[in-house]
This record gives C-alpha cells, sequence and structure tokens, in this order.
C-alpha cells in the first residue's frame, strides 16, 4: 500500500525571474501528476507564470487558495485558527492525490523552506509520506545580486529581520550584526530608517524593490521616500568592512 | 572603446548537486568566452566539475589559485597583505580578457554575493567594467534541503553565525535569534555545542554535511561525536516555535 502512494515534492520558483529556475526544479516540474500553488486574494503569484512552460499537459492543477489576507493580525487567535484550518484543508486534498499514487508538486515562490507557504503543508504531510525539497534562489540573493551589493565575508555575522519588529528590537539587532537584510519593508519604511540611523548603519543602506524582474528599482535608502513599498522590497545593509 | 569592451558575470554554481544550477548560469556559462574559477590547495572546486558539461569547447580556462591557506590566521596582517595581493592579481588577469571584449564568466560555488570569492575580484572591476551577478542556491538552502527541517516562518529573525566566534557571542547571538545557521563548523564543535547549550537551543540542533550532495550526512547535533567537521558542513538551529 505504502509504496503505491505519490511523492511530495516543495520546489522553489526563484525570485521573480524565470530563468532562475533550477534544472531540478524544471525536471520536477515536467514529470509532476499534480501541480499545486498558492493563491493570495484571489491572484495566482509568479510561481505559476515562472512555471507554466514547464508542465506536462495533462498534469491536474491544483490552486491553494488563501481564506484570510495579510491585513489581519497575525498574532490574533482569529488569524491562527483560520490560517491552521486551511492548511488543514490544503494539506487534506493533497493527500488524496498521493493515496492515489500521484506526485505532487507545490510551487513556492523563492526558497521553499525559506519563510514558505509550502512549509506548512509540509510539516503536516512528512510523516506519512515520502518527501523532497527543491531549493530555491531565495529573494535575498535576487535583490542583492540585482544591486550588485556584496553584503557579508569572511566571519561576517549575517542577520534576517522582519520590518515588522519594534524600533528598538531593529536598532538593537542591527547593531549586533555585521550585515543585514530587512523584509516585509510594507509601511514599516519611517521605522526602518529610525533603526538604521540609532544602530549607525543608515549610510550604506539600499533599498530594492522586485529585484531580479523586468521593473526592479535599486536606490540608496537615503533618496528613498516614505510611501508605502510593494511586497517585493527589501533594505540591504551592508557588513565586510574589512575588505583585503 | 568602452563599448567593445567585456563583461564580467559572477555566476553561482550552487550548493552541490549539479542539477541546482539555473537556466541562467546554464546560459552564462555556454555564451562565456573566458571561464575562470578559483582553486583551493590545488584543487579545482566541485563548481568546475558542475559546469564542465556546460561550457563551449572554445571558451578559454582562467585558473586562480589561492596561494594562502586556510590554517592562517585570517585577521593577521600577513594574510590580508598576501590575499589582498592574490585579489588585484585576479582581477588584473581577468580585466585582460575584458579588455580584449571577451565575456568572463567567474564561477562562485553556492552563491557569488554569499561569502563569496566573486565578491573580491567584483568590489575591484565593478567600477570600471559592465557587471551581472547570476544568484545561485546557497549552502543554507542546500543543507535545510537535505535535512528536511524548516527553519523560519513569519516574523522569525533568522541568524548567520560563523563558528570561529567565542563561545559567549556565539551564546548570545544564539539566545537572541529565532532561527540560525552555523557555518565554518570544522574544528568548532564543542564551542558550538557549549555555546547551544548556553543559549537552551541544544535540542533541536541539526549537522549538516555536504548538503544536496550524493554521500550527505543528517543527523541530531547531540549524535554527534566532536571530530572535526569537512568544509561543507552546517548546524541548523530551527525557530518556528509558533506553527498555526
Amino acid at each position: 500500500m505504502t509504496a503505491s502512494r505519490g511523492r511530495l515534492i516543495g520546489v522553489g520558483t526563484g525570485p521573480g525571474d524565470p530563468e532562475l529556475l533550477t534544472l531540478k526544479a524544471v525536471r520536477a516540474i515536467g514529470e509532476a501528476d499534480v501541480i499545486a500553488h498558492f493563491l493570495k486574494r484571489g491572484r495566482a503569484g509568479n510561481a505559476r507564470t515562472i512555471v507554466a512552460p514547464h508542465w506536462r499537459q495533462e498534469a491536474i492543477e491544483l490552486p491553494l487558495a488563501y481564506p484570510v489576507t495579510t491585513e489581519m493580525d497575525r498574532h490574533g487567535e482569529d488569524y491562527k485558527t483560520q490560517i491552521g484550518a486551511f492548511f488543514d484543508d490544503a494539506a487534506a486534498r493533497i493527500a488524496i492525490h498521493l493515496d492515489a499514487g500521484r506526485s505532487v508538486v507545490v510551487l513556492s515562490e523563492g526558497d521553499p523552506f525559506f519563510y514558505g507557504s509550502y512549509m506548512h503543508v509540509h510539516a503536516r504531510l512528512a510523516p506519512h509520506y515520502q518527501t523532497e525539497v527543491v531549493p530555491g534562489i531565495t529573494s535575498l540573493s535576487g535583490c542583492w545580486s540585482q544591486a550588485g551589493v556584496p553584503l557579508m565575508q569572511g566571519d561576517d555575522i549575517f542577520t534576517v529581520l522582519p520590518g515588522t519588529l519594534e524600533v528598538s528590537v531593529l536598532a538593537a539587532r542591527l547593531a549586533e550584526t555585521d550585515s543585514a537584510v530587512i523584509m516585509k519593508v510594507g509601511r514599516n519604511l519611517p521605522k526602518i530608517r529610525q533603526a538604521l540611523v540609532a544602530a549607525g548603519k543608515m549610510d550604506g543602506a539600499i533599498y530594492v524593490e522586485r529585484g531580479t524582474m523586468a521593473d526592479a528599482v535599486v536606490q540608496r535608502l537615503a533618496e528613498r521616500d516614505d510611501a508605502p513599498a510593494p511586497y517585493f522590497s527589501q533594505v540591504l545593509v551592508p557588513g565586510w568592512k574589512d575588505r583585503p
């Protein structure tokens, strides 16, 4: 019975440039019986667009639409209950295909295990099914490559910080790390700026929007206004002070 | 004059599995006039092996052999002088090809801007030549995908720490982050273990060796002895406590 079950494969689709798919991702997508992908606010993400040229005509598409928007309080109990139920349901829908012996690829923008939604179905299904994770290029690599700005070298400490943190926490963490990337920029630019100034690291900070995509933006953070940033934006804080 | 100059392209070759090259890397390698790569201790790295099937027969190979071993004190003045002179020389050798109008790909294991040697030639040549960076899958993504262990989610802070840090610094940084990866494991396992215990994070820690390669090893750190670890090894410290 177990031998006839399908395999679950989390596939990273990279930061946006369709050429940043790996050979392994292309093969996994081309061989899959089922292609599952998450939809936010009713829109298919970039992942689906990026992989569409590579998937088999006879593959079954399994869209998994989020029930909640990003405006809800992510730390509230309502959110946790709703999102938990959504991932339970998504895992159950995937399991039906796995039980029928079909291989299921779950698309994940960036890298599946780097803040990716795939992790939620992986955690639910990995104890029961054979799984594989095909890593992808993270948005971090996409943004610093787009900017052409090296961030870390040698014994540098590197920290990824969500812009949603309190100013004091952001500033303290920035002061203690050599290099950093701040994600979840959104409406947090004034706060991020304040934290960078407090940590003495405003000067080198770079703002990157939609790294590796056709309409990418790169500018010094000092030259960026405080208007809300789109989802695909990051602030890069270079370290590597001690260049030979 | 400037228009006829060649382009410098830093290309990430990923964590070890040859299938983890991106489509963009394959194209850049296939189009390059010159393929440069770094050699440590006289051995060509994995990068050269991974890309060999993709490069043009008529491409010029430019090996760049490090003059110093990793045993030297990396913070000493001697090391800095020698390694600085080596990168000056490497940049000059690449510039000869760029001036002759040839495109030069510099291979970089993992991602060129994630602790990669390419950064040193990029910093020297980017002010004078057209450059592009093709991001690669980092060793981080390679190791956590191999282990099948998700590390971070939502508003988690994630920190990359070199195992070369003092125990007290390692322990303090581990205590303040949600998730972490410790690189440069080598002879530092006893110290890393001590820091993880002090930070109360020993239990979930995973040891990964040669992630994504054919002979990969994944085990709980608690079950790994203190014998020196090979170059391609990391310790994963999962966060993501607050799963919905």
